[in-house]
């Protein structure tokens, strides 16, 4: 049975500022043309407060409606009171979509495409007049009022506490140990979940795959050690990367360890508001090239993180992002190969307007030690 | 620091029989009609074995292609091994989808319209010949083979062990610690993981919503609670539910529980080969209208469960699908009312041709008791 942790509940989660949805769809109201519906559920989380696997809202400029159903009813209810929503509650699926036709009408309303699948696009589109349009609430969602640093901050803490319980006893554990460890502990610490399935990627195989999961492999003397963690609070993602060697390292070891410091310190240097996400991501990039280990990498540098743990912008040659203030992001490079292992560091930040000529224009939300090879 | 709890994950796990990527690959060649691409990512893991967040396979009848990003070109080599699969690796979005057009040709090709983004399908239309076909996979899934079986089985054993060991206790603790003691406690087991956010609903407000998840208000006497859980053991997820009331139980209590146990064991009676999901469904709804609680009866009566917790079928008044022999299949009535709480039973079933005439049709894979109340 589960001790309560009330004390470290309250020293690290502290009173978090409540969430003003309704505030929110004034505003989006107000940058929105027109009627808009959300299908993607954590733009409706985000816009109305309620937060179920099943349901729709759709915005105007004086209403605001969310479908959902049975199951769903009494939390939708109780989740949007804040926001005058109508709640809309169906139990069958074609009653509900039915509802949804009669409430949108015959104006043109705005859709991600994006955001539903094309059959459902396909049988909507038969019934109304739909308009394929980037989701405003997506947009929005990039740029965290304090509410929601709040709840990031205290997820980041949380991550960062349960990570320093484990880290000095990895050698031994099993990958699936230290994972079911991370994210009791997190639980304990006061977070309602895991911010996503850790990942604890040891050795020579499993440490060359990014997003390796977690096994019963037993961690030895000699791995590359990559733990990838997060805390979820009311909703809201943490978000680091560590990397790990397991008694002395090599030579290569620690060469490679050093690259990913210096190109993630590169990254971390890059980020400040108006920042280019491709630049933050040729910047961390250019230091693997110039060491002739580009080839090691194989995924993007970063992206950011709310609502949903993979939000944009994405840190990527391709990106057309730019970087604003509080907006909430990782940078985070890494080096892998078949045989060798990898290493990863990632850092949550919060970018933030510069006050000074000294301020890096972000705050650090991550305060786990990048820790020095033996 | 876990333990290792070495036997008992033998006891529950034991060996399990390897899974024929091969041969699932020659059967749907069989059956699919012409090119087929899959990017459901749980039909892709199905085919091929492999199991990632970002990819796609494409099934002609003399060639399997998987193909994926950056992050997890190793892993699909190595976990689609057995299938002699071809694995296109690109790190860029825009160069794996132009790899994927290459690959598909002029040839029309056979896409699940359910299974892809209205923005996805509309992109790959201006390059390829899609044909909008339900997924053969998909319908392949609902049948398990004996490998399937094995592990939807641990998995529910792990459960019941899980659950066995918290339930004396439930009275004083919160919703949210009983959920990390499940969790971390199937883990100890042996399960990979929880199968989905394990549900702990108690008390008037919470027990009455279905779909709650578990929050820290703490257990107290004369609550109904709810429990909804599951284990994942190699990508195969168990599901059940149980219900109690803490301490003893009122008349209006014992009514409603009573009521919810006759259904599920009538839902049971109706399930065997060749029955219609909707009269299992509709053999539930009886009981309820019978005695005048149909309105607390806001869900639908079950579902498919193997790689995905929710599969076709679904036990639904609208359902046209029939249960056949080797599905897996939940059957889980339940009451819910808003300042009352709420009773849900589930039991996880695997559909059987009957040897004998007194054969129910089915073999339970849930084996927690439904308890009687206090």
């Amino acid at each position: 049975m589960t001790e309560p942790v009330d004390e470290l509940i309250d020293d690290l989660i502290g009173d978090l500022p409540a969430i003003d949805h309704a505030d929110r769809a004034r505003r989006i109201c107000d940058a929105a043309d027109g009627t808009t519906l959300y299908t993607d559920l954590t733009d409706v989380r985000w816009l109305t407060g309620f937060n179920g696997s099943n349901g729709w809202a759709i915005a105007r400029c004086d209403e605001l409606i969310v479908g959902t159903d049975g199951r769903y009813g009494d939390k939708a209810r109780a989740e949007t009171a804040g926001t005058g929503a109508t709640v809309i509650v169906e139990q069958q699926a074609a009653k509900l979509h039915q509802r949804l036709v009669e409430t949108l009408g015959d104006q043109p309303i705005g859709l991600d495409a994006s955001s539903v699948p094309h059959a459902t696009w396909q049988r909507l589109a038969a019934d109304v007049d739909l308009v394929d349009r980037p989701s405003p609430v997506k947009l929005a969602r990039r740029t965290k009022d304090p509410a929601e640093v709040a709840r990031i901050d205290a997820a980041a803490r949380i991550a960062d506490a349960a990570l320093a319980d484990v880290e000095a006893n990895l050698c031994g554990m099993t990958e699936l140990d230290v994972r079911a460890e991370l994210e009791h502990s997190m639980i304990r610490l006061g977070a309602d979940d895991r911010s996503y399935d850790t990942i604890v990627a040891s050795g020579p195989d499993h440490g060359a795959r990014p997003h390796h999961g977690a096994s019963r492999r037993t961690i030895i003397e000699g791995d590359t050690v990559i733990i990838d963690v997060g805390a979820l609070v009311d909703g809201y993602h943490s978000d680091m990367t560590r990397s790990w060697v397991m008694g002395e390292a090599t030579a290569e070891q620690r060469e490679i360890y050093a690259l990913v410091v210096a190109a993630q310190q590169a990254g971390l240097d890059a980020t400040h508001p108006g920042a280019r996400a491709s630049d933050i991501d040729a910047a961390c990039r250019e230091v693997f090239d110039d060491a002739g280990y580009l080839d090691w990498y194989i995924h993007g540098t970063g992206h950011g993180v709310g609502l949903d743990i993979h939000e944009t912008p994405f840190h990527s040659p391709v990106s057309t992002d730019s970087i604003l203030a509080d907006y909430v992001v990782t940078v985070e490079p890494g080096l892998y190969r078949g045989g060798f292992g990898g290493f990863r560091i990632e850092d949550l930040l919060l970018v933030t307007t510069p006050n000074t000529p000294t301020d890096p224009g972000y705050r650090v939300l991550t305060h786990s030690p990048k820790r020095e090879l033996n």
